[in-house]
């Protein structure tokens, strides 16, 4: 039987688009004589369509398009992804479904028995888990299909009480597929590739296995699709970061053949373990990040981008960064220096976009600072120079870069790293406005390993900017060390933290200074209303600021 | 039997504070001779705690909490409720669940066996459900404990697949206890009493309905405990928006008896039905609006708000409302005329301070504007004025009033209302700016209504702030009525849209025009990434923004 996985980027809601991307794809399978064709997990709507499947019209332009797709399913089978409605009184109206188009009918409709609610996800929101389980009869076959989590809960801790691929086996199938939407952060390609061979293992079976790509806000899926044969071979891996088809053959004697490429057997890969790596998979967070910067941008309708350089090291990667995903010419850069900021500051920026070639202008916010000045006298006369001014100056360079965007409809991308979003180092309104947080996953050891990489060919950030002492350069003088701990114990100690979660007292006995934790736990947890006012960050970690850490704003713990 | 409802109002994660409270209340119920007393849900841990639930020390330090409350728990029975362990090996690690603690030790863990996973509520994020049931045996009687949402699924199109209640009358229990954490919108607490009164209708069983009460950001708590006889006689209703004690006394026959208070007959009342009321609950909204505003204040530990106070109506409610909920010395005005504003914003501003007696201070930002001008010269020359311009103006004063913020250590009072978030009018980092959305869930209209009430018994807020035609001043001569729908058609169409969840089809089969339709849609739905970045709102509607309506950004439906 010849198949085809199709890794597929689609857009949330778009209909029209998303099933003309599938439709073409159907097409092109046909042509090349395909039976089977694999979708991803809610392709067909977009995944997560968050609370828009509380729209009637928006499950109805759902179903009209798997409609649509059924019509061009007539001699070869599609698996897609979309909502189904629960038929029943009881339990929440939708199931997350594997809809089996062929001969241009429904054949068959699978729903997820698992549906993940932690981290960023929230399907029990939304979904009724199944209660039966069916293989799906095609051409002689039995294809045990299920979706995403289905597969993920083969460990001695289970989170579910059922397991949908126990109850399938029930029936004797010959393979197993499962359509994914499963996100990308630095740990959890190997982590898929490893429960993918745990279910190989356990059931004996072939998987195909078939992820969405794309960035959705915040969560960047990498594809990675993959097929695994019985004996846990990898017989064909897809591309990371990007949209790709590959068909296979699956044999008569349940071989499964890739044209031109050799089975490799799978072997387990080092992850990232208890400690703090700043150097863990500089590559693929680099490919993310440039993977979440683009398709925010197309996904929004915007091509042009806005960047603060500083000089200091934040700014110059995300230039690069943006460079990279939306071409140089597209990002502009604004130097706004003041009265406190060091002449290197504006040197170092200007070479930095002299390298990069991309266009840059000088705006001194001096002038502004002073008319506040004088214009704040009557309630300021006689008060210490104080954290006010310090903010003051960040806001009026937020201001005056939204002012560019606004005037030539670029968005604005914030520079903000994890270090400072967990201590709340930054001003509201100010150096933490923008649109999307390109760095607010990454902590600051992590920012410079980045600087590093993107520096290996040749040098695109001044080496100056990765030597100097980071500042916020508000006051005479400043550095970030006055305020803050060594970034190198701070990202030790917040990573341990967010992270893992560890207590105090686990922080204390894992060699951390008492105080210093204290001090580090306050200022995270007094400082969630910050973030909980910031811009999508692109997740790369497994716990990122935003949809999938969710803390109360006037809770009193650790602080 | 001697019982006491204890409704009182938490702050989450400060186990130390919660404790004290639970303390008190049964010491001073056992001096009083009661045999059983009644707390709410989470009460140890305050309601909802979020992601703190995933950190181990959280959930030893709630354990350790119950365990000093079980040391005053010796001749009274104490039912709490607080996060458990879950000892089995599958599914979630937590139970949400009511302790019932006597004779010092935990005689007793109820679990909660329906899980809200929805609107606001995360709860299967946590919590495995029930699936056991066993009531609870004290001196002689049998206890039906349930938590909140247990008595919530009494309806033909039920949520979940199991009926705790069904399940604990097979063992006969002699009354019905729920610990609720149940939050306050404009038609809630009639859903609320309606659906006890099924309970017992149903059950043929009193019941006695413990409540929390106090706001935890932007959800408020509004308390309404209630006890209620077998045969829907309300026996009390404890008061709403305050902290309430009332003892009780079970008789031997069943009767349940409040002294001094006389049971009168539950009767349905008129909920808010189809169709938008701007006038609906006007009373309820404010008084849940002045405890939102007093418990954020008080548990992120300020006592000092500002407000930018422009002379619009908007702005006036807001100063009324925080002079109301932290005393009007507490409560900073600051007016920023523009050389756009209108002689009666100031005067009308002024005479608002003075009716209130609340400090205020001018500061004109027309030389700030300038700065910019003369700066952004370089790269604006020779273009028009645009919403670069209008948004700058906001820009400034938002920039402004956070330095004295800063300055002075107080809470910028957002004043955004729900039909400027829905359709994106407003300024990021401008007049979107703030700690806390105080009308971010009321519609214009609603507004207008609660300025009525305020002005119910003298005029606080100046007839002419309520007369004249709404603008932003950002243009000379320009009225909300240039770029918005009129705000009575446009708050009937976002009702619709945002809590009826009504389709373009069936807004336009209610006598909407289409393009207007499509126009609002549209401008709900682009403006996401605004309300994204937006501060916590005070919930008063069953679907506010913020975390109970979670919405793709780079969503493409309906825009």
């Amino acid at each position: 039987m010849k198949i085809v996985l199709a890794q597929q980027n689609y857009h949330i809601g778009n209909f029209e688009a998303n099933t003309q991307k599938i439709i073409q794809a159907i097409r092109k399978a046909k042509s090349d004589g395909v039976e089977l064709i694999i979708f991803s997990e809610l392709c067909v709507c977009g995944y997560p369509p968050r609370d828009f499947l509380e729209f009637n019209d928006f499950i109805e332009q759902s179903m009209a398009s798997v409609a649509k797709v059924a019509q061009e399913a007539d001699t070869i089978g599609v698996l897609i992804g979309a909502p189904s409605r629960n038929p029943k009184a009881e339990g929440k109206d939708l199931f997350n479904s594997a809809y089996f188009l062929y001969q241009k009918e429904i054949k068959h409709v699978v729903h997820k028995s698992l549906l993940p609610t932690y981290d960023i996800f929230d399907e029990y929101r939304y979904f009724e888990p199944a209660s039966t389980w069916e293989v799906i009869h095609f051409k002689g076959k039995k294809l045990a299909v299920t979706i995403c989590e289905d597969i993920w809960d083969i460990c001695d801790n289970p989170l579910y009480k059922i397991n949908p691929m126990d109850e399938l086996m029930k029936q004797s199938p010959d393979i197993m597929i499962n359509l994914s939407a499963s996100p990308f952060d630095y740990i959890h390609a190997e982590a898929r590739k490893n429960m993918i061979a745990l279910n190989v293992a356990k059931y004996g079976l072939p998987m195909l296995y078939c992820n969405t790509v794309g960035a959705q806000t915040e969560i960047v899926f990498d594809g990675g699709s993959i097929v695994m044969d019985a004996v846990q071979n990898i017989i064909t891996e897809l591309p990371y970061f990007e949209e790709a088809e590959q068909s296979l053959d699956w044999l008569d004697d349940g071989q499964i053949v890739v044209g031109g490429q050799q089975p490799k057997m799978y072997q387990s890969s080092a992850i990232l373990g208890q400690s703090f790596n700043a150097n863990f998979a500089t590559d693929n967070i680099y490919a993310a990040i440039i993977l979440g910067i683009r398709d925010y941008f197309y996904k929004m309708n915007f091509s042009k981008a806005i960047v603060a350089s500083s000089g200091g090291i934040d700014s110059a990667v995300v230039l690069a960064l943006a460079c990279a995903a939306l071409g140089a010419e597209n990002v502009r850069a604004l130097l706004m220096p003041s009265q406190f900021s060091t002449n290197h500051s504006v040197s170092d920026a200007e070479k930095l976009s002299q390298n990069l070639n991309n266009p840059y202008d000088i705006i001194s916010i001096k002038n502004v600072f002073e008319a506040y000045g004088q214009s704040l006298d009557s309630v300021f006369s006689g008060l210490a120079f104080s954290v006010a001014e310090e903010n003051l100056q960040s806001r009026i360079r937020g201001a005056m870069v939204m002012a560019l965007s606004n005037k030539f409809g670029s968005i604005l991308l914030n520079t903000s790293n994890k270090s400072e979003l967990s201590t709340g180092y930054g001003t509201l309104y100010g150096d933490m406005a923008g649109g999307l947080g390109v760095l607010g996953d990454l902590y600051k050891m992590q920012v410079y390993a980045l600087a590093r990489y993107i520096n290996c060919k040749q040098e695109i950030i001044p080496q100056n900017i990765i030597d100097k002492a980071p500042s916020a350069e508000l006051r005479p003088g400043q550095k970030d060390s006055d305020s803050l701990p060594d970034y190198i114990v701070l990202d030790a100690v917040l990573y341990q933290y967010i992270e893992q979660r560890k207590s105090p007292k686990e922080l204390i006995a894992m060699g951390f200074d008492a105080a210093l934790v204290s001090r580090i736990l306050k200022l995270v947890n007094t400082n969630e209303y910050k973030r909980n006012q910031f811009c999508p960050i692109i997740r790369v970690s497994p716990k990122a600021f935003g949809v999938g850490r969710r803390m109360p704003i006037v809770g009193k713990y650790l602080s």
